[in-house]
């Protein structure tokens, strides 16, 4: 009998694999620690959550410990892996009560995910101000968001909730005003939530244009669209400190250049500046790390030590142009490794698969997506001479009504003609369409070879030339000049 | 000074090859006969003028007369091209008038479009019988369905009209109920459309399922949608005959099995049972035809007859699955080839591009869409050994308010894995979907590569695994066994 398939982290990545591992390895044993109480939360459900677009906190898991159970799958929450010892194949635990003990391996995975950085601020202790990336955060700020003689409590109705935290935020008063520090994706989709709450927002991002990922057309239209909502949308806006004594006063915007800063006065503050990769598990075992400091693995997900793989927020993954690892923290990604490596552990060797660094957000009605490398400075780097095309197209045929101008950039490689990136922003069915770009990407497309793509055409849908064949109609003017 | 680009036929290829020979080759003498008055029109928009989604025909064309003049193009209305010489490299032309001529062509243009069929009925001289093939027939449904006193004559606001026929349908009662005769796209399309105009609606299909080129799971889904909305679906019904003395009033449906057929009481019906390619300009020159007797092209729009181009609905393609010519007659291929026969002649020679087959179609709240071989006996045919599956998954996350099942199937060669095509169905972003395996057909993916697609995960958009990554998934699992 060999030893057992140990899983640390209880979310996507892990219990994707220890699943698979299950269904294609029914007689070996599969453990899974994970150190909190939640497991196999939907994290890209929170601001919908937040929004009230959700009514239960329940409705944003995927799994409960009974079902993991019945899977045959052996759950330990409470149970944080604390070292890793590559040469004996032994994992160090500890318990919740205190307990520590050590476990022996077949194979290891690492997907302990990512925590939630906050730049210069420390929100911790500072009433009113959080970051997003748990559900105990999620539900302290619905509850803190809530008048308190308006706030559900069944809203927050999954057992493992930190019910203290809810209660103390929800006695607090309602705030009126908030701050949104950091114009990513979470960012956006926060000042939304907010603002269907009935919050005044301010988001504060500190490049000149939201969504930085997502290219300046992406990042105009999305503030633009905020701001119709009633959204105080701040670019070119570093936040200097969070002011407070005690609970939340007001934001510091530094104004470079000598200025004084400014002063926001708000009574919360979410801040959504990044997150880094937990990889403290692996160090000291010499473990390779690669791009933002997340465990290098290669096409099967294995890591630099012998029989220990990693997935999900914690690893990178080969990136579709490049052919470079990289790390792009998103949930099919963390999926999809998973389920692959419990499927290599358990003898069928599968690949994770290439990212393409696809990513779609929603901002009221507006919807934006992008995929490949945007950036020039990125496309120069990995050795490509950038060529870019942005265009407005219609969603439908003009006659039909609801067709809505829908912005796509593509950029091309000019040597070679090859489609390096692409994004999307419109109203109408816009996000979806980036799954066009993002398949000719992994298949190594040109310009000229989207160009000809046979996309449908009906009038309710796409014009004769969808957006994405008049976005590679212009770029292959570009490139033959 | 070489002789002229001569076209025959105003429409997306004609209109299209022109004023792409017109840009690139800015010195020489391009020429367009049209046998009709109308140019440039959207066919597909049809159905939803007379629905009443568009309130003005003239919505409906792309460009006017006068446009095309100002793009230096010799638009020639009324001029019908009755025969082709291509020794002599000569084309006769008729005018309305009842002039004939000669006109030398350095390379001519064969953009002739299709026709309906109308199986074995004659809809000429039936009142409240109708093809809806051309914009005339459009105006004189839109009339014939509006009660007298209600028809408003500015709806068919282009000079071309064929006034006389408007008027005389629009003096007639407007019809109760109507038989749409034929369940493809455009009997669908006219079902809706005249249901949102209030007539009690029957559609007839002569096989078992709506949409045969969709499969069956769509032609399900889409009966049970227009039923939803009040239409009547006769599946394995073909019509035998249109029965009416001067104005229609039954149809009878051949019941089979030696029963009578069933008589409907109808005062309208539109026949839509097909189309075929217009070809008779060329009989006697012994040129070239391929399936559905289309005129046979090659990668670059050329038939049999040197110099001598086809495009648009009288011309085959080729398919991106079997490599073979093919006939699937639909806009973006008029429109694609055209273009790039424009540029071939202006010496820039440039491909045609593949067809897949992708189409997409509306019924009420239904999208619906295909791309490539559905048909078991069509793969065959072409030397593969078909493997399908179908699944329904969610089209968002299925926590975020909207989610809705979207069908998605899947066609895979059972030995290479190739996919060969698919169709997807639903209310939330359906038909769009189909691009992403147009684009995966066109790159000649195997399904393990469609199930490694980074395709975008937001929850209001798409779940973590796509409709179209959980129906790999599934076709994957079935390909392994």
């Amino acid at each position: 009998m060999s030893d057992p398939f140990v899983v640390v982290g209880a979310d996507a990545a892990g219990l994707s694999a220890a699943s698979k591992f299950r269904r294609e390895a029914p007689d070996r044993e599969v453990v899974v620690f994970e150190k909190g109480r939640w497991i196999s939360y939907a994290y890209c459900g929170m601001p919908y959550f937040i929004a009230g677009y959700v009514d239960r906190m329940s409705n944003l898991l995927s799994l409960s410990p009974s079902e993991v159970d019945e899977r045959g799958i052996d759950l330990q929450r409470g149970h944080e892996v604390v070292a890793v010892d590559p040469d004996a194949k032994r994992v160090t635990v500890e318990t919740a009560d205190g307990d520590r003990f050590e476990r022996a391996y077949g194979d290891l995975l690492v997907a302990t995910g990512a925590r939630a950085t906050t730049g210069p601020f420390d929100v911790r202790g500072v009433d009113g101000a959080f970051t997003l990336h748990d559900m105990d955060a999620a539900a302290a700020i619905d509850a803190y968001v809530a008048e308190p003689d308006a706030y559900d409590p069944a809203r927050a109705d999954v057992s493992a909730v930190d019910r203290e935290r809810v209660d103390r935020n929800a006695a607090m008063p309602a705030p009126e005003t908030a701050a949104v520090v950091g114009g990513g994706y979470v960012g956006v989709e926060v000042a939304e939530a907010l603002t269907e709450r009935g919050l005044d927002v301010h988001v504060f991002h500190r490049s000149g244009h939201l969504l930085s990922p997502f290219g300046e057309t992406v990042g105009n239209r999305v503030e633009a669209a905020l701001e119709a909502e009633g959204v105080t949308v701040h670019t070119n806006a570093p936040v200097d400190a969070l002011v407070g004594d005690g609970r939340i006063e007001a934001i510091e915007v530094g104004a470079g250049g000598g200025e004084a800063p400014e002063r926001v006065p708000v009574d919360m503050a979410v801040v959504g500046v990044g997150i880094r990769p937990n990889t403290d598990l692996l160090d000291g075992t010499g473990v390779d790390l690669g791009p933002g400091e997340a465990i290098r693995v290669d096409d099967h997900g294995r890591t630099s030590l012998p029989d220990v793989y990693a997935a999900g927020d914690c690893a990178t993954a080969r990136h579709a142009v490049t052919g470079e690892p990289d790390w792009v923290p998103l949930g099919l990604t963390a999926n999809r490794a998973g389920r692959a490596i419990g499927a290599t552990v358990a003898g069928n060797p599968t690949p994770v698969g290439d990212i393409a660094g696809t990513a779609a957000v929603k901002a009221f009605d507006a919807e934006a997506a992008r995929v490949g490398i945007l950036d020039r400075d990125e496309a120069e780097a990995a050795g490509f001479d950038p060529v870019s095309e942005t265009v407005t197209a219609g969603s439908r045929s003009g006659y039909y009504p609801g067709a809505a101008e829908t912005d796509v950039t593509l950029v091309a490689d000019r040597d070679t003609g090859r489609l390096l990136g692409g994004s999307i922003v419109g109203t109408d069915r816009a996000a979806v369409r980036i799954d066009t770009l993002a398949t000719a990407i992994e298949a190594d497309m040109t310009v000229s070879e989207v160009e000809r793509l046979d996309l449908a055409y009906a009038p309710p849908f796409s014009p004769v030339w969808d957006p994405i064949l008049v976005a590679a109609k212009v770029l292959n003017g570009t490139l033959d000049d």
